[in-house]
C-alpha cells in the first residue's frame, strides 16, 4: 500500500529525546521552498509524536526565519512547562545548524464544557455545486488539494482591478485523507497570500509567522473524517510591507475546527 | 521626577548578553499574578532594549506557562536568527528556574510601501461623549488604564444573559503616557475575558497564549501620541475549556495599529 503524500511529507525519524530528522516533500513544493503549511505540519507532527506529549494541540504558532532549502532538517520540539493536564512546546527546525524555523505550541487534556460557535459558517453553496477551480499556478502543492474557489479566488488577470480580500472556498486533501491535527495544521495554511486577491498584483511575498487555534479536539476530526472544509480568509491591514490575514476552517456541518492568522511579508 | 507606573514595571536590568532581571508590579497585579498584558509587554522590552535588536516589533507571541509569583524573574531574548533586514527572536521567562512564559518575536526594518486598511475603524461616539467606565473588579492593574466602554463592557449583574461577545471602548493608560511598542503590546491585552461578556457567568479564565501583530511603525506611534485608543474584540468558538478572541486597536485617526489574538482557559 502506498502511503499519501501528506503522510509521506510529515514522515519523522526521532533522533534523540527532544530532535527529529525530517525530508523536505517534492509534492508539496511551493515558488521557493516548500509549501509553509506542510513545514507547520512537520513542526506540529514534531510535538505529536514526542514520547512525552501530553493531551492534543490546542495552539501552535510558527515563525518562517528562512526557506528551507530541499533535503533533510532537524525538528527539535522541547517540552517546556508541563503542567497537570496542559503542557508547553519550544519548537525550533534547523539546517545545515541554521535555524530555519521558531516556534511554540500548547497541548491539553480536554474536558466537556459548555460552549458555542459564535462566529457562523458563511452561507455557501455545498461543495457539490461548486466546481473545482483551476489552479492558475504551477506549484506542486497545489496539486494535493481538492480546491472549490466559491469568492475571493486567485486573480485569472492581473490588472490591479481587487477590492476585496476576502476568500471562501471548499478544500480537502487530494486524495481525501481522514483528517487529524496535521493536516488540519497544513490546511490552515491553504490560502493564497490575501495581496494577490485585494489587489489583483503580483509581487514578491511570504509568510512571516502563523498561529493555529485548534477549536476542534479528535472526536471532531473523526466526525469530519475525509470530508470538505469550508475556508476563509481576510486581511486586515496592508502596510510598510506586511499585511496580516485573519481565518476560519469550518467542517461542512458548521462546526468551527479552526480559527489561524498570520502575518505576510510583500514587496511593493 | 517619578517614572510612570508602566516604565516602572518594564525596568529590566541586563545580566548577561541575552538575559534580563524584572519584577512583577502591584500597580498591575490581577486576580491572580499579574495582569498578563504587563507580562507581555516585559518580554516585548527584552527584545526592545537587546543591544543586537534590529528594527522594530512586527508580531510577537507568548504563552503563560504558570502565574507569575510576586516577585523578581528572569527574561530571556535570543536572537535566533538574523536576515539582512529581519529578526527573529526566541523568548523565556523563568522563576526559579521553572519556565513561566514562552515565546517568539519577530522584528524588522520597514519600508513605505503600497498600502491600505481593510478592516475599517467601528463608527463609533468620540471619546470625551463616552462616561468613563467604573471598574466593576478591585484588580490594581485596572486603575492604570482610562477605560471609556461602548459595547460590551463588564457585566454588572451575572445573569447569564449575554447574547455576544464584541466589546468597544476608548482606552489609553492612566495617566496618559505617549504610546509605544511596550505599552502598545499591553494595551493589546485590555480586553475583560469574552466568556464573561458574552455569558454573564463568572468563571475561573485565564489566556494560555497571545498572539500581537504590529501595523504600526514609529510614525503612527507618533502621531497616536498618548491619545485615545479604539479597542475592539470579539471571540469566535468557545469550546471545551478554551475560547479564543480576535481584537483590533485603531488609533482615534482612525488608523489600525494592531491585530491581536488570544485563547483562554475557562472552567464550567
Amino acid at each position: 500500500m502506498t502511503l499519501h503524500a501528506f503522510d509521506e511529507a510529515i514522515k519523522l525519524e526521532c533522533v534523540t529525546d527532544n530532535t527529529f530528522v525530517g525530508h523536505t516533500s517534492a509534492a508539496y513544493a511551493n515558488m521557493v521552498g516548500p509549501f509553509g503549511g506542510i513545514t507547520a505540519a512537520q513542526a506540529m507532527q514534531a510535538v505529536l509524536q514526542h514520547p512525552q506529549r501530553q493531551g492534543d494541540p490546542v495552539s501552535l504558532t510558527i515563525n518562517f526565519a528562512a526557506a528551507l532549502a530541499a533535503g533533510p532538517f532537524e525538528v527539535e520540539a522541547r517540552p517546556a512547562r508541563t503542567n497537570r493536564s496542559t503542557q508547553h512546546w519550544v519548537i525550533e527546525i534547523r539546517q545545515n545548524g541554521e535555524t530555519v524555523l521558531t516556534g511554540t505550541a500548547f497541548t491539553a487534556l480536554r474536558r466537556d464544557t459548555w460552549g458555542l460557535d459564535e462566529e457562523a459558517m458563511p452561507q455557501c453553496p455545498p461543495p457539490a455545486q461548486v466546481p473545482t477551480g483551476k489552479a492558475p499556478i504551477p506549484m506542486a502543492w497545489v496539486q494535493q488539494y481538492e480546491m472549490r474557489p466559491i469568492a475571493g479566488a486567485m486573480p485569472l488577470v492581473w490588472d490591479g482591478s481587487g477590492d476585496s480580500s476576502l476568500t471562501q472556498l471548499w478544500v480537502r486533501d487530494n486524495p481525501p485523507r481522514p483528517l487529524d491535527f496535521a493536516s488540519l495544521t497544513a490546511l490552515a495554511d491553504v490560502f493564497f497570500p490575501r495581496l494577490f486577491v485585494r489587489r489583483a498584483t503580483m509581487v514578491p511575498v511570504g509568510t512571516v509567522t502563523m498561529t493555529v487555534y485548534f477549536h476542534a479536539d479528535q472526536n471532531q476530526l473523526a466526525a469530519t473524517g475525509s470530508g470538505y472544509l469550508l475556508a476563509q480568509a481576510r486581511a486586515q491591514a496592508f502596510r510598510n510591507g506586511y499585511f496580516d490575514h485573519t481565518a476560519q476552517l469550518w467542517n461542512a456541518a458548521g462546526v468551527l475546527l479552526v480559527t489561524t492568522h498570520q502575518l505576510v511579508y510583500y514587496k511593493s
